[in-house]
């Protein structure tokens, strides 16, 4: 972990590390990543069969070693717990009813020039999921994809996860059910990324992928954008907590370990007023994550990419904020909304002391889906519009072209291209 | 030209051969681009003397080999011929207006389980915009670019744009002082987007990259999607047009060769289920090509890439034209209502007889970036939204979060992260 304060000498250097300092480890596996995807290009399903059983130790051989059937998805759905079952259930409807208002509304209309003009945004035809196996293997996460894909329209969902040595979780079973998705494929990495981009005998192709995964399956969806859409580039999570020195340490000290335990390579920040408060909280950081089963993998997040910052004023949290563009922003202050109006760079803000980012993982309704790695300056969280695409369109009559296409005859020649000028010239007489 | 006819035996495998052939290189230009990209990196400005010197003969030396001022924007746009200065500025108004009604409106409210919600979109704080040189070196591109941007409200917008031997587009300037472009900067190529992207001495960085360029651009742009946000993975141009035997011959023969001359890779498809009007079409475009000062290009373009279909009946268009999912698509039929009903991809549709292709690379008011390559599955044209990035926001009190918190604890346990759910679970005693 690392302590600086705003006023001393070398801050503006510190920090200017720390905002340059690269999480994401994407290089060394470009390459191996790019064979994988050549190779289910040229050999689908052969290359799958292989792939899966080298790294996940599972054959594909019979239908049930290949995909998971809606049947098991409901018996799984079936067979939770009530509580969690009616958890899940919360999260599904919360998740549904925030999506449905990013629908975009179609446009149709005529102008003064007599052009008839309008956008129609259509969902993709199939796009396709993926879901991590093992450790991260999140139904919430599986939520946060596929309800919005089915809330655009998208007609065919599939799912890809690996399911090493055979085993399935039957959580995130339930939640394909709950969230509608059509199709479960057994495969992951690389392999499943590209038998969704370029399909194989089994598998057809999709239009669009998103969901989590490691750095192979990241780089896969890096190659592969442009052949198919995908969500975005990610990389490792990070919080940044703003919080005044009137918290309770032991609060903002769990925010910032659920954001740790995520991941060895996530990092979480807390900037404060208040150099006491900051020590409270490393205390309690310390203590708790003893406590933690996932204590190794927060203690490492924690030691290696921790950081606390003691400002003077909050105010200046503010230009610190927007430099780093974090995922997760939590303002556990007295006054949030001068800070909330500052921060324009931010993935989701947690606004208040009773918005601990975890709430936003699960059960508050935006997407958890959000740019890592200060892209928050220009990218935003996954929504409905991913899973759609919009065409113009444009008709005119022969006044219409009469009143426009004059100067567009004059552009096209200004600009040498003489078969664009005749489209129009050619109508106009 | 190839001529298919849907009743020809072998024309499903035909028709697979032209939807899956591809007309992009970008795969020898990637190893160099990488390494370009490398060295503006290492040391921006002094490779960027270096390339630019190499690629360009132009020296950076003083400030206006480097930059070209406003100034000098604003002195070639009151230099513009009238009618050409009219036709730019009704150009740039109707692009203006279209694009307006595309600014998001934000989300906040609260909901019944006492959940503050919202979406807010901002601005990104900078963008870059490619200009090709030479050839390409469109004002109507700038402006299809700047605009959205400008609308979008963003506050710093640097063109870079290739001057090959000092040589500048006086048009591009008046487009540039038009839109408002706050920087010119006369480096282009590979470098010229690196520089964008990370930043140089001189040239501060963007969040947002957006224009057209030839291969080398293209593929660092791919390369840097993450690093910044992109538009779009942009390839060769096509149309697409569905035509009945009661259209002019002419006119059609020049709407295809309107996309011919832009690019020797260029595609134009004809579709139509009047045989003996096809052959009249191709013998217009033999005709016609032959007087364009562009011909050489058209005429590749037509010979290598160009298709002419031949249906029994229009509604069979429906399926191809979604499977080509083509940049441009035209109807020029006696009642297109039902076609555009069932084109589901395509980047932008031109209705009618009177709604030549080139009225929308210019005046109409949507923008003139479209996806290609068959993207428009899954992708859409230019808008004031890639300029924008919405971060969403929640807040919760006290009420709030007993009411919702216990299902994100169950579902943070089920999912084995402990810190998670004592966040929430601290708050609740």
């Amino acid at each position: 972990m690392q302590r600086l304060s705003i006023s001393q000498p070398d801050f503006a250097k510190a920090f200017r590390r720390i905002v340059n300092s690269r999480r994401e480890s994407d290089e060394g596996v470009a390459d191996q990543v790019k064979t994988i995807l050549s190779k289910v290009r040229a050999s689908g399903d052969e290359t799958l069969v292989e792939l899966t059983a080298r790294f996940d130790q599972h054959n594909l051989s019979s239908d049930a070693d290949w995909s998971i059937s809606k049947a098991e998805c409901e018996a799984a759905f079936h067979a939770l717990e009530p509580s969690l079952r009616q958890a899940l259930e919360l999260a599904a409807d919360r998740i549904r009813t925030y999506h449905e208002a990013q629908l975009p509304t179609d446009r149709d209309y005529t102008d003064d020039a007599g052009v008839r003009l309008g956008a129609r945004w259509l969902p993709v035809d199939a796009a396709g999921l993926y879901v991590p196996g093992g450790r991260a293997a999140y139904p919430s996460s599986l939520l946060m994809n596929a309800i919005p894909a089915k809330v655009a329209g998208v007609a065919r969902l599939a799912v890809v996860t690996p399911t090493p040595r055979g085993q399935i979780n039957p959580l995130v079973l339930a939640a394909a059910h709950l969230a509608g998705v059509d199709e479960i494929w057994r495969v992951g990495g690389a392999q499943a990324v590209g038998a969704l981009a370029y399909g194989t005998e089994r598998i057809s192709r999709v239009d669009v992928i998103t969901g989590p995964g490691n750095a192979w399956v990241a780089e896969a969806k890096r190659q592969l954008y442009g052949v198919v859409g995908i969500d975005m580039v990610a990389g490792p999570s990070e919080i940044l907590v703003i919080a005044d020195g009137q918290n309770n340490p032991d609060w903002i000290a769990a925010d910032l370990l659920s954001q740790a335990e995520h991941d060895p390579v996530a990092q979480s920040i807390l900037i404060t007023d208040d150099a006491n408060f900051a020590s409270q909280v490393e205390d309690r950081i310390d203590v708790q994550c003893a406590m933690l089963s996932t204590q190794k993998t927060a203690k490492a997040s924690w030691d290696n990419h921790g950081v606390v910052i003691v400002v003077d004023d909050l105010d200046q949290s503010i230009a610190l904020a927007n430099d780093l563009a974090a995922e997760h922003v939590e303002l556990a202050v007295a006054d949030p909304a001068p800070l909330f109006e500052g921060i324009r760079h931010a993935g989701s803000v947690f606004i208040g002391r009773f918005a601990p980012e975890a709430v936003g993982d699960y059960v508050a309704g935006p997407n958890h889906v959000l740019p890592t790695g200060r892209r928050a300056r220009f990218a935003s969280g996954l929504s409905v519009l991913d899973f759609m695409k919009r065409s113009s369109f444009i008709e005119l009559d022969e006044a219409a072209l009469n009143a426009i296409g004059p100067a567009a005859i004059a552009l096209a020649e200004a600009e040498g291209l003489p078969a664009h000028a005749q489209s129009i010239e050619k109508r106009l007489k």
